[in-house]
């Protein structure tokens, strides 16, 4: 029934009883870390593919969605960011749109898995533009210890930039970590994190269990923002900013329209919209969270 | 390699080399009809899933997604709608959707094929619920023809719900059916049509075609809005508005807030998001369509 032979990468998401597949060209490695296995596919229209057990990371063509989003709202509302943390990230594509910001002095990328980057540097060389850059640093190892180790308040923004909630990434998706973030954060800092599709059923939502762990760990302000994605479940998907004391509803409109970078998705007008929340999942999140709504 | 079985509808979507699949517990019914094949299944978490020659039309979960995009916000640009057409959505859906608005004094739907429209009173009964409104027509034809046979300036607005532009629909997607719309249409009167992903590549944009088609037809103003649909390949989605002389940038946005009736995806917020086009998709559609892009 299917008609997909074996030129086809599928990925089945079970709890949704969905699946997306791609037609590929050849497997162009794989290999299995302590942590994971890791593929790589040249897909025929997607650009290069990567795959960490089984599940589609990222494609050539639409990681910019992604990686723009992760990027560039969450640095558009902190008043002025100079230091960024990015937990996860190993494909260094969210590391290079922080570091499109001149004011950003030092970014720091804490992978688990170091064989992630260095086979993002091979494959996908054009997220890896900025891996050189003297602001960039690199830590490959857990990020809930490192984020534990580092000195109260240095960061400015952390952008957790994990895989699903299953696995190594699991500990990432909790009240602990969001509470060492807090600590790791300054006065007006920032936390966004990626928080999966928003076509969900209730009882499961991520989106929902962010905005209580963020408010229950002590940031004032919590906000969903949504975007396409295409090869994630369901083609939509979102991220979840929390704010100490800054209100992620107010971002730095004016310099986002003045921008000194070019952004394939990204605009001031694209963010504002990111924020309009539709009816269905203002009730998902909860009428406890004013300002997870239209608000 | 896939790992689906025959408990799964896989869509092929060969110009993209991607595949979309839902698994299923039943296939509930089928049939041939002079125009094309009719398959009903029930999917696992889904709801109902109604496919034509093999393409997904609509899910019970998610179109209203679709629905509400299609009919709304055209539906709240026009100054003061009273009488709508409806080309194609044989499943009754966007027909619902224009029903909940209170002024509307007339809708005729135009469908080819009059069996799309019993199976969805079998299957999709919660899209019919408006079919015995006083107020709704149905014509089961051509509806190139039903157009052209239209009294000149009879219809504030024409809403073109079609399947993709191959086969019956084809015909709807060329400046020759945009201009006998125009004809149909007053003069504040818009046109909107479905108008298919915006993440195409630029040689085959439907899009960006449907800007200049209906430019070419002689409409002022033309616009394109983006909303999810995760059945639909790639998950992210467009329609495309043309006004004859009203620009739909500028929508009722105060009735919008204070619409008489409840939806799940669209408010006057999610209105205004919808406008918000990427930059790589401003390109796309062209310079030359000033209010195609942000302005």
């Amino acid at each position: 029934m299917t008609g997909l032979d074996d030129n086809w990468f599928t990925e089945i998401y079970a709890e949704e009883s969905i699946a997306f597949s791609l037609r590929i060209r050849n497997k162009l490695h794989e290999e299995t870390t302590p942590y994971q296995t890791i593929s790589i596919y040249e897909t025929e229209t997607f650009g290069n593919l990567m795959a960490i057990d089984g599940c589609v990371m990222l494609s050539g063509r639409d990681n910019f969605l992604y990686h723009e989003m992760m990027a560039h709202p969450v640095l558009f509302t902190h008043r002025n960011p100079k230091r960024v943390a990015i937990i996860g990230g190993g494909d260094c594509g969210t590391l290079q749109e922080v570091l499109r910001h001149p004011d950003i002095e030092e970014v720091w990328q804490a992978e688990i898995d170091e064989r992630v980057t260095r086979l993002s540097e091979t494959w996908f060389p054009e997220l890896c533009t900025a891996n050189t850059d003297p602001r960039a640093n690199f830590f490959f190892g857990d990020g809930i210890k490192w984020v534990q180790d580092t000195d109260p308040g240095y960061f400015d923004i952390i952008i957790v930039d994990s895989t699903d909630p299953v696995g190594p990434a699991e500990g990432l998706f909790t009240r602990d970590f969001y509470r060492d973030c807090f600590m790791a954060l300054g006065e007006s800092g920032l936390l966004v994190q990626q928080t999966e599709s928003p076509l969900m059923d209730e009882s499961k939502s991520i989106i929902r269990k962010a905005h209580e762990d963020m408010r229950g760990a002590g940031y004032e302000h919590t906000k969903t923002l949504l975007f396409p994605q295409p090869v994630y479940p369901t083609g939509w998907w979102s991220c979840t900013l929390a704010g100490k004391t800054t209100p992620p509803e107010y971002f730095r409109e004016a310099d986002a329209q003045e921008k000194p970078f070019p952004t394939r998705y990204y605009t001031a007008d694209v963010h504002a919209a990111a924020m309009a929340l539709p009816p269905f999942l203002q009730e998902m999140i909860g009428e406890d969270h004013p300002l997870g709504g239209e608000g």
